[in-house]
């Protein structure tokens, strides 16, 4: 029996994983006239619907206008001046427009993910969902590649001048840089998050971080008629532990129920799940032609809503830096990406740990004393509500 | 044998300790019309000699000023802008004055000590040392007394109206507070400060503050000719395994002799020693008719110099507080200054742990990295930078 013959594909750029970096990566690629395909082991189902993030920060917006991508964004998503801060007795809001000068969107990545797909389809994309065995190849020659089986079984191979390994932490782009190359840092939290959507119009017209005694709430939302909520759980917590009733009554007192009037109002439930909380960086975020891009090189908690936004941030990066290779024959921003998105992966990576560990017990009560009098100094000091807001609203791409 | 007579002694405030916060309360009194009696268990000489803190925030040095205690503190002490805060490669200055519009003064405690003494000496102040046997009585009646041993071994008895303890976390006074009646907050660091005194020229104009692999270093000093450094150390660390050579060649490492031409100038050691690095609380600060200032409240780690500051913001604010209450009737006051108080020392207890946390290595290279873009993101940030300003500088008392 002869192997099967491999089908032979070429493009400029192979871009593993059909995720926002991914799709947004291949848009902002053929805007500069540079060709791609992408490639994913999910299918386009499954990827249009996975539950994610939800804020976008200023930078992401801009970019996303710059694309030409934000069109149903402007129309539908809800701009916020800023947040809630609050701790048992006390609720102060934050307001980055007048800190910062900069606001935030509520825009669920599932509706990200739509617009480009959308715009992606239209524009005739190369995209092969389903595939299986993905592997990588030559990549420290001028000619790597990526072989794959794809949905129908068949062997394949994609040739290009570049790879980018947009496929997320658990997928082999960032694994087959080889292990005396790459560097890792990571840091697991002693807690998790349970949490729900709910069909229920939202109790609040921005979003309410609460730090309480029973652990850490959150009132976040996706439209005008759809609420996201979080709890802080042990690690270990099984979903099925976790009633509709006992999780609206937890929700309830963490988040202040009835505190000067305030009311929060609980809905039908249509998902719930638990996440788990980790800090991971892969360094560099370049090795030969794969260059790493969200995910793929790093990990944040979801406290600060940085995940997608720094993934944005990359691909915002990246996309200039190839076409400058690529097109104009200039590969020195290809060179410096590596070490200019590193730079901004550690700010976030900084930020997300330090909202994560102000507003999770512990368990200790020495740290939530700490924990209490650092929320009172960044609710009443003008630079310390600036500090947060500068982050959360997020840096312009390229800091 | 009949027990022999106990010499007793009236005064309104009895004072445990004569150390800053003591004598200041003593002189902050006095000049109220309040007399006091002040009790201490070490020498005048020890008291005097203790090498502790040597930065004065701009309030306590307003403070000074306004009790007329700072006639040699205004010709001879240094007025600092602001500090260094540097990292291999990098150091940067942040400009209080710019930042904050508030300085900070370098003047150490032993002289504070010194000047205290002279005013009070020179008002006539009754003060006993090397007391023993010290005991505090009937503190939650309205006739409190102190009970102790004189020097030459007599029974003696001070009774007063009001106890303040000012003898630090080993003194009587807060362990009189009944258990049941008191909660502490403690958390212990891995490592410790080597700290020495040097009889050479400070080689810098203001203090720097260096994050480095091999562990945190500061370039502190006393005067125009006597300098003061610190390594971190480990814990258990013992003085005699660094001699001054191995001392100076670590500071030089750590400091960065050689970078951009800098150079760090050793000279004679005249004092050496490992401090320990602590922080305590112990609430509440009011237990009847007993008062706690100081250490003997609080323990902050030496890291932004906050301990001296908020022994002085204690007694700033406690005496004012008596005064309204034994001179005019005005009980609100005091009554109040426990909760008040607890505000700025958790404030300070959570800056120590800030300061001391970014700039100590603990050998985590996540935490490394973490620490690094903290210290960047304060460097650049006009948010961050001006965070640490206003908490160094000093936030005005009463706050």
């Amino acid at each position: 029996m002869t192997p099967s013959p491999v089908l032979e594909e070429r493009t400029r750029v192979a871009i593993i994983g059909a995720g926002p970096s991914g799709m947004l990566l291949a848009h902002l690629l053929a805007q500069r006239g540079v060709e791609s395909v992408v490639l994913e082991s999910r299918s386009e189902e499954y990827v249009a619907s996975r539950i994610r993030a939800g804020i976008l920060e200023q930078s992401t917006v801009d970019l996303l206008r710059e694309a030409g991508l934000a069109g149903r964004l402007d129309r539908e998503a809800q701009e916020h001046r800023g947040i809630y801060l609050q701790w048992p007795e006390e609720r102060h809001h934050l307001d980055f427009v007048a800190l910062t000068g900069r606001t935030v969107h509520v825009y669920g990545q599932t509706e990200v993910q739509k617009d480009l797909v959308a715009a992606r389809t239209a524009a005739g994309q190369r995209v092969h969902y389903e595939i299986g065995d993905t592997a990588l190849h030559d990549l420290e020659s001028d000619h790597p590649s990526v072989t794959f089986t794809d949905r129908a079984g068949r062997a394949r191979r994609v040739a290009a001048e570049v790879v980018v390994g947009c496929d997320g932490s658990f997928g082999p782009s960032r694994a087959a840089v080889p292990e005396a190359a790459r560097r890792t840092w990571e840091k697991t939290y002693p807690y998790s998050w349970l949490g729900i959507l709910a069909d229920v119009a939202p109790s609040t017209d921005e979003l309410i971080y609460a730090w309480h005694p029973d652990g850490f709430a959150m009132h976040s939302m996706r439209s005008s008629t759809v609420s996201r909520l979080y709890l802080q759980v042990p690690n270990g917590t099984d979903v099925d532990d976790w009633s509709d009733d006992r999780i609206w009554e937890a929700l309830a007192t963490r988040l202040g129920h009835g505190q000067d009037g305030w009311q929060l109002t609980p809905g039908p439930v249509t998902e719930k799940s638990v996440l788990p909380m980790r800090s991971f960086v892969q360094t560099p975020m370049r090795h030969g032609r794969l260059f790493l891009a969200g995910d793929a090189g790093h990990i944040v908690p979801p406290t600060g809503a940085k995940g997608l936004n720094l993934a944005v941030a990359d691909v915002g990066l990246l996309a200039p830096a190839l076409a400058a290779w690529l097109v104009d024959g200039d590969r020195r921003p290809a060179e410096a990406y590596a070490e200019t998105a590193l730079r901004r992966v550690w700010r976030c990576t900084h930020f997300s740990w330090w909202m994560t560990s102000m507003l999770h017990t512990s368990g200790d009560p020495f740290d939530a004393q700490l924990q209490l009098s650092q929320l009172r100094w960044v609710a009443s000091s003008e630079a310390g509500a600036t500090g947060l807001a500068e982050n959360y609203a997020g840096l312009p791409i390229g800091f």
